[in-house]
């Protein structure tokens, strides 16, 4: 593939899809340096609003269009914060993790994970949706300054670090994303 | 492919896939006869409740499902009955085609396209989504008694009968469907 636009305005977001796909494609685009687009998230689920941006952007672009749509799932939260995961409160990343901790004060269960809808679109061909998932729980303070939204309490099973103390290199082999990703390569080389 | 849900209530659109896959799975099963399901089409675009269908039948079967949202896009109506193209207006088949009928009376510009998206989901794996179209033009009358829907009235370019004249083996080769299936095999043997 010549050309791929990372469909986000999220440049956490991008940086780690650079990193996932490398070598899928000789170019790598973040969308905002081609065109100014909002698409609405109304999906009800993280399947759908990985299509609606993906498709949005190959339309608005022409050019193949790898959107992602995730969210963490706390057990303790009836799987809060889930899709609304970016946007459960007004705030930053930081606003988001302080609020999660408080939520979980108290309880025992930290189990969570992490998933990931990916949507490529190859406009007047496909679109391909895969799913994946990171398992592991929520710490009680933040660590770490890798990654983005809630890495900084997120440590995935098998480790003793968070998602955001881990090098870039290991969070992208085990992550949510790059357990998607890895779907899509079996259909697309 | 071992089995394969066709994710459907319509015994029409039923029919003419077990036409177009045949070969594709050893068993093609019609939705309704394994379980009651209703899926809300509450998307704004065939690729989207195609989706909603083949992801809705896969979690509640557990089996391979193929699922359908297409239109008729008439020029001279600016595009309709499109995505309402099932439930443009109350009634069954033969009152759509009237009602299509006489909102083209007077009308000299005919032409029109019929628009599919397939969605294949296999679970736990992907949902992959191809469109395809068929273009014509709307007749004056209805002519036919093969197919479904406004198939009496839509002669594909480069024909001289409707496809509800044309055999299924005619008409299956040059369809809408048969158009995004040929997509979806491209990537799925």
């Amino acid at each position: 593939m010549k050309k791929l636009i990372i469909a986000t305005a999220n440049k956490g977001k991008y940086d780690e899809f650079v990193n996932i796909v490398k070598g899928f494609a000789d170019e790598i685009i973040f969308a905002p340096e081609i065109a100014r687009l909002i698409v609405d998230e109304t999906g009800k689920t993280y399947a759908e609003n990985s299509m609606l941006k993906a498709r949005a952007w190959a339309e608005k672009s022409g050019f193949p269009c790898l959107a992602d749509d995730s969210g963490l799932e706390v057990n303790a939260l009836d799987g809060a914060p889930g899709l609304y995961s970016a946007r459960i409160i007004p705030g930053n990343d930081k606003d988001k993790v302080s609020w999660l901790l408080s939520q979980l004060e108290g309880k025992t269960d930290r189990k969570a994970r992490f998933v990931a809808a990916l949507a490529l679109c190859v406009p007047g061909k496909f679109t391909l949706i895969c799913e994946g998932e990171c398992k592991g729980e929520i710490a009680h303070y933040q660590f770490g300054k890798n990654g983005f939204g809630y890495d900084p309490v997120f440590i995935p099973d098998g480790y003793n670090l968070t998602f955001a103390e881990l090098s870039s290199d290991v969070k992208n082999k085990i992550s949510h994303r790059a357990d998607a990703f890895r779907k899509i390569l079996e259909f697309v080389k």
